[in-house]
């Protein structure tokens, strides 16, 4: 198999961590963002979407989708479990996933994408207002995701998940935006520093 | 247990379909979005998301998001199985719903949230130049399904899937943003058709 990569954006790093806290190493190929190559017909031909990552099996198949290259890992190598265990836990990590892809990863990539002058090129049209009407969906989520990591490790519960990947990436994520962390979030900032903290974050 | 429904709004209509295909009948309430019942503090405190649908176990543990609940009732009733089996048909599904909701369901909803007069009591602000960027990218992506769903019958492949409930909804959410599946994709309206033609498509 082999793992079509994109440097620094953040979904390819979604894969690469969650591979990291596997223990899993599958050999990868660079997709050069900045030089568009997930535009190029070679690219396309693998995965028509132009988005990073891809995973292609040896059979050819493509497996596109950071979160459905990360469950087809899970399957294969189920421990550590990063997708929860059993059907409420499996439901929990799902529902905080979701709730963090939509709530903070899609606001800060917003942010990003239609108000940094570098996303020009990619995408069209940049709706400044649109970028703008996202900087407060960011705090808020993070307000709420505060209270509730008073109570709690991780954003899914007990255990370090997918949840916790998505939500710290979307979190470094937002310094390319031009968004801080707000001091007063003591909770997010106590995750966000253990989760630094694993070797995996380096991936 | 309890679900907390929302008439015709497209996510809560993905879980009553997908446990109409199941065959799992669970008690309903229904939360009024014309009056924006969903902001209540009665509901807010069951999802501070403020969204529907959300079910709410018999211990007082809440599932939300659409496909987590989806998939806890997937967990306790695996037949007949509507996220693929196996680690390959299962990350397959999982691309496809995601693809489905990126490109066509989240495209559609923003063309209704950011353009129909009546959505401008819950989007804040409503960004006219949002709206209509999302209506090419709703037709690009049904341009690709016509290709795919030329070879197969299904959105993931031979099997209906979760992936075929999220595109079905999205597809007969684009009538109330006022776009239509152009004539000249035959397979997308073949299928469109097939899966309206299931008993679950009346749930």
């Amino acid at each position: 198999m082999k793992l079509y990569d994109g440097g620094r954006a953040p979904n390819p790093r979604r894969v690469r961590v969650f591979l990291a806290e596997k223990g899993i190493t599958v050999p990868t190929e660079q997709v050069d963002l900045g030089k568009l190559q997930q535009r190029s017909d070679a690219y396309t031909a693998i995965n028509p979407m132009q988005r990073v990552p891809a995973l292609v099996l040896d059979d050819g198949t493509v497996i596109a989708e950071s979160i459905a290259i990360c469950r087809y890992f899970e399957a294969l190598q189920p421990d550590p479990p990063l997708f929860g265990r059993g059907a409420l836990q499996s439901a929990l990590v799902e529902m905080w996933n979701r709730r963090v892809e939509f709530h903070l990863f899609l606001p800060v990539a917003t942010v990003f994408q239609h108000l940094h002058p570098a996303m020009k090129i990619m995408v069209d049209p940049q709706v400044a207002q649109w970028g703008e009407a996202n900087k407060p969906r960011v705090f808020d989520f993070l307000r709420f995701l505060d209270g509730e990591l008073n109570g709690r490790p991780f954003v899914a519960g007990a255990q370090y998940s997918v949840a916790d990947i998505t939500a710290f990436i979307a979190v470094d994520f937002m310094r390319v935006s031009k968004l801080a962390v707000p001091d007063e979030l003591v909770h997010v900032r106590r995750w966000h520093e253990a989760v630094s903290a694993r070797p995996s974050a380096s991936a």
